[in-house]
């Protein structure tokens, strides 16, 4: 793409009245030049089983044609209509409560034959009618998809016979691998196989949430198949992922296999979601892009990100603007709106778009107005972005899944699970201005060499492959950070019976055989500063076999145990922290092993965010991100042309941000 | 009536041995003229199917006879015996939960013909051999009856009936009017319905509920036509209504219209639960004694309050009598408690009555002999209580359901909801001893010309000819007060796409297109003393266009708009309140909006309470209630005699007020 | 039994590599004589219907036997196999929640005769290869039994016959001893009989669950005819009973009558886990010892305690140690962990044993070595210890039921029941030093008058047999100690009509007919010391009529009634505590009341805790038992041996105990 998507979904079948010339005109005058449309509208796109009217879509294409606005087609799957549950009661997902019951979105089961018999028709019928307009880019498969927990006698049967293929029929593999004699949860016949809905066996139901990613999967690509005849080369195919949610976006999904998934795509898709107003602090956006970015290693869509969104996201002057840059800056080429106008009815009539119930031009409006107009002009210096990081995280769906069945610690409210250590590290990073990327299970082996450091939040759970790919990775050189809850069980997880942790235990230099929940423990170190202060959530009594000991605990039962330790393994090195802690200690060891791995370290921090990259011109593109409420004053390290202001920067020079405000200088 | 009823629910059916005799000895020693039998005891009627036996009832309301005292007749039907369900389980409702189970009460569908037989059966037979008897003086139908959530097949089949009659056939318009294509939830055949239980959409949601208090309406009134034909002119028809419950009486109830209730009703009766103890305010008797005597505009029956009540409500000293009069002081003719006896087993046996489970005198008693001493005495002046109140409040069933769906914010414990904007109104007139009446969609038009000020607490979904109402009532000389949530959406919770509040914005001077949950914003007004504070819950961006602005809001990002206005519009005005306050600011805006309607302010607080009308004899009655533990001074005012001590008053004399005491002041 | 039992459960089927010959080398190495096998490894036991495999226990029996360990054996039965669930699924109770889902443990109707069926053969096939081994001391009946909520159709037919013969048919009785006339439950014919699941009536509900404990008594004698043709005479049956659960063992358990179960037993066993770490006190050992003495009044088996056990549960160094010697000096004769190694799979993969999934020895391994070593060698001492106690607490499954129905205050977090009561009055006595025995009303008229003072706490419902019994013991010179709460309800939770409460109103020379629940309530007393501070929880308006007034309430409105009070009864005396204290309170008021019955106080509290009894050579055992983290030094009353360290000590010598340390002194 050579310049930068911006637009907003777009729904004409929910408009109140006739808006669409005059949407347009508003569209226009903000600069907007994408809309994406069509998904979640099958009872309007088929009123009635095999009847089909697809005109509500083609008039909206050919008017944002006329417009020059781009349009996304979104297959209309993930919502179904009234008459096909009436048709077909079964296509209702029968979940751990049961069988569902009509009236929410993502309620049906994904795998059954009906429903993609139904879903196959309306989607080749939107294909045949609407693919074929030049204004159209490309094809959003159905949306934030997962397998809404479908576990029905259908679904298990499947798993069933997807575990026999795993382990080639051989059932005592099995219960060994799960280890189901306990409890006399043994299966001694497949048609013994119990309704796994009930199982308690934190290795059968991880297995099965696994299954449950692989039905996602191939469910994206069964539509990808069905779209893909339908498209010219120069459109592309995405989908819109979400990641975890607290009530915003926020750490990795353990219903969804982001990097599998994205085998359905041409292009990764997204969504952010993240608080705003006083708690704005741009983590999300930054979190979400470096995670997308890194799937396909390559630029990525915002498909939805908030306009006025929630009731207590209305963005303060400057926000709305501050974030559309802040996505950009870890490489996303577009930023879409979810959603153009607020709904008059049902229930996100509070989750509000662009535009007001009111339709009148608001705050929110202008300020869109002045980003599109910026974009238009500096649109091609801004599209992709691309990294060079030195530093990855390791993350794990298989991992987290295994946190959700064997929690950190059981008794703390908030629950704190995989993602906490997850996104406490990457906020460490992230306030002190050192860019990342992801490392997956499935490409780490590939790409792991070329970081400096890996960063390996709880690995709980992880297979043998997996864990000499990270031991090879230290004995070439490379540099890790490892936490507790490492290399504990296998990808079944299964403990390890030999040494804890497996394989790391090696690399780290050190083993331990006891761990508990810290009660009045803190930690201290000689040798790094400000690594002090409380011992939080959970504790290893770790003991050092060739490491060096970094931190001890600060309790008469724990003295003679490790609490952080360093570790020379052949050419490379291995720093192990064995406890939670509290944010300034956890940044201290952080910040020592980055500069232990040979990487500078930015002088500039958090509310000051700086992000940058090579644009397509082969030009250094800065961001300099002012998150806070007050006038920040930063100095500009490289000559170059600040570009929204078009002012010639020199070397060194400081620059003044505005409240929420941004600058963005392109070396020369 | 020309007397006070005084009295209790008797349950001869549940005492642990012969008492029918003692029990009269010690009503008739403390003074009580009137019991309520029979209800919620079917089983005990009909103890087989065509089985019948009244002799229990018949016998109870001779022996009442014989003493004097009067009963309340209630039909039996709320709770159903055990055969019934064996006979006929699908009787038991079907709800969001699915078929209920046998063992508490008012789990039945109340729709379903085999329990409609069976109830007009019963009640038949009761009315038959128990109506005529002379003492016998009214009839209550049923008690706190609801739709118990009823939603079956055979419910929802009468509400798609209901549907198509409301939208004469047309599926589109009720598509557009709920905003039913939203996620594919459009309905494009009346067959294609779909279960409403699983509906996310709030505009067919709320309408059920609607649809569940008609279904409750319209069996209250096929009730009144069984009973009718039975009774004498002297007998009144009454029903037991009660109000939303927070452990206590509290507020509107989404599941019952009281006002549509009423039309089955002769004289409308209640029932009001309240703390008591260190938390006995008397707001909750207030509350619920102005709201119910609206209804009919007319005096009402205290059908239950409480007596030893729940665990925590034991009365110190002095509250018991403090609550009657109070209950008179708001128009009640009628104080019966719930119950007599305690309960020697079962769910209520610490809802404790007027004795407890050993049936010796306890101080309770003692307290009710010393107010049915003082009512058998002076009840003819205190009987027929009747008030011309300059203020009303405007409750809406429709606004409340809306918000519902809709919560002004879901992100506080407690959830601050419809009854929380209206109960803190009421607060601040009760406490300043400002007494109103309440106004409902029904009659708002015929009566809403008699008051100098209106208060209209977050109307947030009124048809058009409401807010019309309203408009026509300001331009010809009307005041209001209105909150924030105000003229958001129509009767079906479509949000108006024209302007924000629709109608209220022309009236109040001012519109809005954006809103948010304050965070650390302040409220500042140069105009009126005490407005200032944090703003609490939710806040709306005003702009004003005719208003003048009374607040402004404190914070940087927010400073532009204005948080509360007031505006002249033709004859009237018309003040604005845009966001939560807290009380101390609530109070200063609403006593300056009293005052600025010409209306003059009591110069006396809660805890004394002030509360007056016009008795029978055309006289005066105040009443002076101290709210509090300690003594307390009054003024007396006008020239009268205290009724209780039968002391002559002049102007201006003072008066002491015992702890938890009262005076009652006739003019002269 | 001559010798001390120490061990450990062990599940040879859950390992993950053959380990049989190295687990017995490291038992024998830590001194361990004693395994536990074979409960709930049914799906491995019998793989498939009548196919049988017990060579895992035999293998398993003659290696210990070899290695001269002992072995209990436990049937299978707790945990179904896959098999039997899809050959049967109505095998799976029908509970509250409807039926059941294959997954968990304890899942089953175990009134099914099919479940029945299957149970009976596989029990007689592991007693037929297993039970005659020489090394074979003992059977385990199923464990940790209970209802497990069955409730379906088959059970409940049987608790109408049962409700039958318990009322002879009567159903005019049944409907007054429950009132079940109250909102028209009224069951006028036993075909009529409604699904108690949904029953709102708390007697009934209570019977019910009367019921199901009599369901799981006659399950347990069921399982002891079928294994007692199996055994010889040296063999004993037990059974692993668990107390009530918040998160570690905790009072009486409703669903389980441990007197009752105790039929089936030759040798009460039970389960007792604890907090730990810092939190680590030994109340619930002492607790569960006491608790299991007194069933059978003769010595005990810890069938399960935790070695590392949860996750916040690692001992510190000594703790170990510490929790094992307090077991003994309860009168257990066996110590057994559950389990010798760590879960490598599963549900319990954090309920660690004494090993880490890794098999290596570690701190707890090492104390368990230490403990094992001192056992071998001074084991005949102190084994079989017998009390001879002055004090017992009166318990009752039937009050601890009826609390759950009637709770004491709804309005508190955390709920403030029956075990509160009972657990605050036994936290005073053993922080005092003051051991007890247990009465049950099974037991209360045979034993009652052994002991100088029995504590009573809130014995709310109870039969007049019960009551009477402690009118005689009173009467005949006891001393009682009674909370409120007491005497309210017959053993049906009807309330007592007459007096409150019943008979103990009048041994403790009080009356009462209102209570409240206390709200800035303080309580003062001019006779005892410490009997001060604030009432909580619940309070009675006591009315002394023969008794002393001990403490007073101070508030304004309850100031004419008693608090505590204390009555002479002919040659006994009764002390009476009306309310809720704190704990410096309570100890001051139970102090007082035992110093009053004559017993002497020892000087010595908590953290240093004296246990003591006569070893099976009539010799004084005495244990100083050290619960603190910090050096204390005691004073040896009586001349005697150290035994751990055969120190010989004379009289008033002082003692220096480490922290978490001990010393067992044996009188000379």
């Amino acid at each position: 793409m050579d310049k930068l998507l911006y637009g907003a979904a777009y729904y004409e079948e929910y408009l109140p009245y006739e808006r669409l010339e005059e949407d347009i005109r508003m569209m226009t005058k903000a600069g907007m030049n994408v809309v994406r449309i069509g998904e979640s509208t099958w009872s309007t796109m088929e009123p009635q089983d095999h009847v089909f009217d697809t005109r509500h879509l083609t008039r909206v294409i050919e008017a944002m044609d006329k417009a020059g606005i781009s349009v996304i087609l979104g297959t209309p799957t993930y919502a179904i209509p009234t008459w096909l549950v009436k048709a077909c009661p079964d296509i209702l997902a029968v979940t751990k409560e049961g069988r569902g019951i009509y009236g929410t979105r993502q309620n049906m089961d994904i795998t059954h034959p009906a429903y993609r018999h139904h879903a196959e028709r309306v989607i080749r019928k939107m294909m045949e009618t609407c693919a074929s307009y030049p204004n159209v880019i490309g094809v959003q498969l159905d949306n934030e998809t997962k397998a809404y927990g479908t576990a029905g006698p259908n679904v298990q049967h499947g798993f069933v016979k997807y575990l026999r293929e795993k382990f080639h029929d051989d059932l005592d593999a099995m219960n060994r691998a799960y280890g189901l004699d306990y409890w006399s949860n043994r299966i001694n016949a497949w048609e013994d196989f119990p309704d796994v809905r009930g199982t308690i066996n934190g290795s059968l139901g991880a297995e099965f949430s696994r299954y449950q990613r692989k039905i996602l999967a191939d469910f994206l690509i069964w539509q990808r198949t069905i779209v893909e005849p339908y498209l010219r080369k120069d459109q592309f195919i995405t989908h819109n992922t979400d990641y975890s949610w607290i009530g915003h976006s926020y750490g990795l999904n353990s219903e969804t296999d982001v990097y599998e998934n994205a085998k359905a795509m041409t292009v990764v898709g997204t969504d952010i979601y993240h608080p705003s107003q006083g708690r704005l602090t741009g983590m999300e956006i930054a979190f979400g892009g470096d995670l997308t970015r890194s799937v396909k290693r390559d630029n990525y869509l915002v498909l939805e990100t908030q306009a006025q969104g929630q009731i207590d996201w209305l963005p303060y002057e400057g926000q709305l603007r501050l974030q559309a840059y802040s996505h950009l800056a870890g490489g996303a080429n577009m930023v879409e709106y979810w959603h153009w106008h607020s709904l008059h009815n049902g229930c996100e009539t509070y989750w509000k778009g662009v535009l007001s119930q009111d339709f009148k031009e608001n705050d929110t409006y202008r300020e869109v107005m002045r980003i599109g107009k910026e974009w238009k002009k500096y649109g091609e210096h801004l599209a992709g972005l691309k990294k060079d990081n030195r530093i990855a995280i390791l993350v794990s769906n298989t991992a987290l899944t295994a946190l959700e069945w064997f929690p950190i610690s059981e008794k703390e409210e908030p629950l704190y699970r995989y993602n906490e250590v997850l996104m406490e590290l990457y906020e460490v990073l992230y306030k002190n201005n050192l860019e990342c990327d992801f490392l997956f299970p499935q490409n780490a082996a590939e790409y792991i060499g070329r970081y400096s450091l890996v960063l390996i939040p709880a690995l709980y759970a992880a297979s043998e492959t997996l864990l000499q790919t990270i031991e090879q990775y230290v004995r070439e050189g490379g540099h890790i950070f490892t936490t507790f809850k490492s290399g504990f069980a296998d990808e079944n997880n299964k403990v390890w019976s030999d040494e804890t942790p497996h394989v790391l235990g090696k690399v780290c230099g050190i083993c331990y055989s006891q761990f508990t929940l810290p009660e009045n423990v803190g930690i201290s170190s000689e040798k790094i500063e400000h690594l002090t202060g409380e011992v939080k959530h959970f504790m290893e009594c770790l003991e050092p076999v060739t490491a060096k000991v970094l931190a001890g605990y600060e309790h008469y039962a724990y003295k003679r145990f490790a609490a952080v330790t360093r570790n020379v393994y052949k050419k490379g090195q291995a720093t192990y922290l064995g406890c939670g802690l509290e944010k300034k200690a956890l940044t201290a060891i952080v910040m020592d092993t980055v500069r232990n791995a040979g990487l500078s370290l930015p002088d500039v921090q958090f509310p000051i965010i700086l992000r940058s990259g090579q644009n397509e011109q082969g030009k250094r593109i800065c961001y300099y991100l002012n998150y806070s409420d007050s006038f920040q004053n930063v100095c500009i390290k490289e000559k170059g042309i600040e570009l929204l202001t078009e002012c010639e920067l020199c070397e060194n020079q400081m620059l003044t941000l505005s409240p929420w405000g941004l600058a963005v200088v392109e070396g020369v």
